[in-house]
């Protein structure tokens, strides 16, 4: 026999409360569970990258799983006050609002192009282990060459600035080190490696993995999709973006521009002309 | 002899490079180093929330200054689908945005009101200590009854949900430990216990700490300023942000209105009228 | 002879200049010029409407073509409290932040699925006259019965809500008009009647248009693109989005939820457990 | 006799049904009133600017009302790519995000510093009238002179780039005439003038009036109050961050910092130094 519910207002009442429904936490007073967990467990004994951990899969990570991940997210905190979304955290701190719309708007610039390469990577990575890329070689050297006659960029490898990325060498030693020890499967390590070195065929010369190439690799190995990946990513990021908003801050400076008004940018419309009204 | 440049392009030049500045990180091709450490000694060695305090504070923290950060952050990632951060998260990553627009619109709503009582919790334990209410209580109740002449709540301190907020306890049994052991000078632990004294005096009933006067105590403990503790306070609860946002992708749902369109708003405007003209 | 820049700084300079570029607005102490115009010669000579066509087209409009533009700005303003972008705002502007903060979070949810309609009908109405639908009723047909073939919804007509939207009408009426006078070319308003009346006979029943349908209808005759359709969706959107936060603000009222407190949400996760650690 | 509610799911959809009022707009299947009007009447028959009045006033404008809003609203959308709002709104547009939520970032930048000049002025005229200012010219300059001594600046006065505001001039003289019709009161004409003159007498030299003091006295004329004003700013200014967005996304160029690498940053932290651990 089913419940049925036949007093409108209770209808009603069930559809308001059906209209939001989580599995992440169960609240009621004096109550706060993670997925089952109380919160007075998990305070002082689990680490925050664990409740990261956590409340995105609902269980907790391995010591090895913890370890990927807190290396992950500690090598994408930052990379200088030029990346649009640190800039835009600056200049906006400056505008004469709170630190939290400050982060806002450098978190809201993470968009496809300037924070999506680490989840396109993956997804390039998932793509290339559905096509038996772990197994053949060849065949991830073909996609990447279907890739990139559309595409001048493979996500994930080279880099604008710097030559070789200095961190994607201690992730994936971190991988390897896992894999060794049973601690993850090591398939998106192998796709991973082999990319670059199908890039290196196909171009002729060393294309290096990057810091986005490498993240996807571990959160490939943990088991996250392209996403959460992004997500994961901007959590790690909002540590660079809160430091320089509260750098920026306390620098003052009324109002910071792109650049000094000493610099003019360059004005192409039309030259001053009369309103004919 | 001071460095005199004459050409007026190099003038301009260096304005424009002095327009932006930071000690926060150093980025030359192939160098990324965060107050003089290489990206690559970090990843691996330190974990997340060392990164954190390295970012904010230039340097690293003690064992017990990380395990404080750890149990702060941890305790504040999310309080269910009803906090207005959280609920404008799922909203608005259902309507066709990414995952970075989804969190920037929760994350800014975290403002003085929604995301401020630890700051304000915070920047008054430090009014209460310059007052000498470390040493002496008189003085602290008779603050928090000036206070309380003008507003109605102490912040951090009840909650409108939680008869008693089940996140207070072990934040503040960790701060006795680690004052125990000299880690921390203790000294807004024991004025953050002299509020809730203090309060129970005044109303004639325990009035208990939430998690904000708790996490204020931490951060004051840790040196961290009122703005810092909010940016933190921000990091922690993006993971909740992230983890509803997320779930709410999942689930899908074409546009989440606050109540299902099966309950009414209270229309209070005028009654339907014609336009005259 | 090219000008060839031979000081190092002097091309720096001229490449920082040169990074940002307009053709919208050229600014010089005392003097801002709109593509020509200067600021003063159209203050109290022409309307804000027409302002805004300027801004993004660089001439001014016509009588019909502000007329137009102004009925399809007047007719998006708001849609009430229980759509997300306005619900957003009124919620953010509880948390304790500027207007501009609320106003920006609800803005940003007016993303593909919210805010995106009108943009995907207007491109649906560029490429059926691109398949010459304008001539061919036939055409149209066969196309949405493609679209109908891959996806649910035709963008611009139908509405979950209003079983007859009632700010069509007057849009068409407006069109029909413009069309009859020869101010516009009249293809878009062909075009969008010949979508209704094919959905009609591949459907069995009318599926009126909605507002969406109606003002990419304007835009389309107006010359502008999918992406200025929802740009000027999001300027008439504003408008409510103000109203709504500004009147949640005089209402007052701490931090309100999507649904009050007393409605509680459904948990689906694991029922309480312990953390064996 | 009261309306009881007895049933308790019938008590909890009516708390939830009051939870949100407006008497903004009334929705109903069919029908989108404005504080009464039906939306079909206002579609073709009024401005969009008298909407945005409707929607803040719940009345239709005067003619001189809505002029002299129209006037206020042309005046302010742009000061070019060196403001921060439309910088950040380009930079944004660049980064793979939609055109939503690259307004919603420039918008967000529109705090009390960059985009609260209007409202502060706005309220500085409302502060001198209520103590007499516009029949005691002298009250006006004691109350800047204490004012002075403790702020460098006085809103909607003087300009850090233009010797002369050109938009003031001609704000000023529609009130002028709007005054001289006997439309608007002429009281924020009178005290704004005044200010000018009392600034003059202080500091030994003109500091003229600059946008935000013109429009100040318009919106004061109009009876809006300060949090207003900056929503009509906040309004004008959003036409030049979607004319610059739409105009930066049009040329293209992937992810533009603040100024081209080619001109470093200011590094002021440690040099390298080497992780002991």
């Amino acid at each position: 026999m089913t419940d049925v519910i036949e007093n409108p207002a209770e209808q009603k009442l069930a559809a308001a409360t059906a209209w939001w429904k989580t599995s992440i936490v169960d609240i009621k007073p004096g109550i706060i569970n993670f997925n089952g967990y109380p919160i007075e467990q998990l305070i002082g004994r689990i680490g925050f990258v664990e409740m990261v951990w956590h409340m995105l899969r609902g269980e907790l990570p391995t010591p090895w799983q913890a370890r990927l991940l807190e290396a992950a997210m500690v090598a994408a905190v930052d990379h200088g006050p030029q990346a649009p979304s640190i800039s835009i955290a600056r200049m906006t701190s400056t505008c004469g609002v709170g630190i939290n719309n400050a982060m806002a708007s450098g978190i809201n610039a993470l968009g496809d192009v300037h924070g999506g390469a680490g989840q396109q990577c993956l997804q390039l990575y998932d793509r290339l282990l559905a096509e038996g890329g772990a197994e053949d070689p060849a065949k991830v050297t073909e996609s990447l060459r279907t890739i990139l006659s559309e595409s001048r960029l493979i996500p994930g490898f080279g880099h604008r600035f710097h030559p070789v990325d200095p961190r994607s060498k201690p992730l994936m030693e971190l991988i390897r080190q896992a894999a060794a020890e049973g601690a993850v499967a090591g398939r998106h390590l192998k796709v991973a490696l082999q990319v670059e070195e199908s890039l290196k065929e196909i171009k002729g010369k060393l294309i290096p993995m990057n810091i986005d190439g490498a993240t996807a690799a571990i959160y490939g190995e943990l088991g996250f999709d392209g996403e959460e990946a992004r997500g994961l990513f901007i959590l790690s990021r909002s540590v660079g973006i809160l430091a320089h908003a509260r750098e920026q801050m306390r620098q003052g400076g009324r109002i910071k521009g792109p650049m000094p008004t000493s610099i003019p940018y360059t004005y192409t419309g039309k030259p001053r002309r009369d309103l004919e009204r």
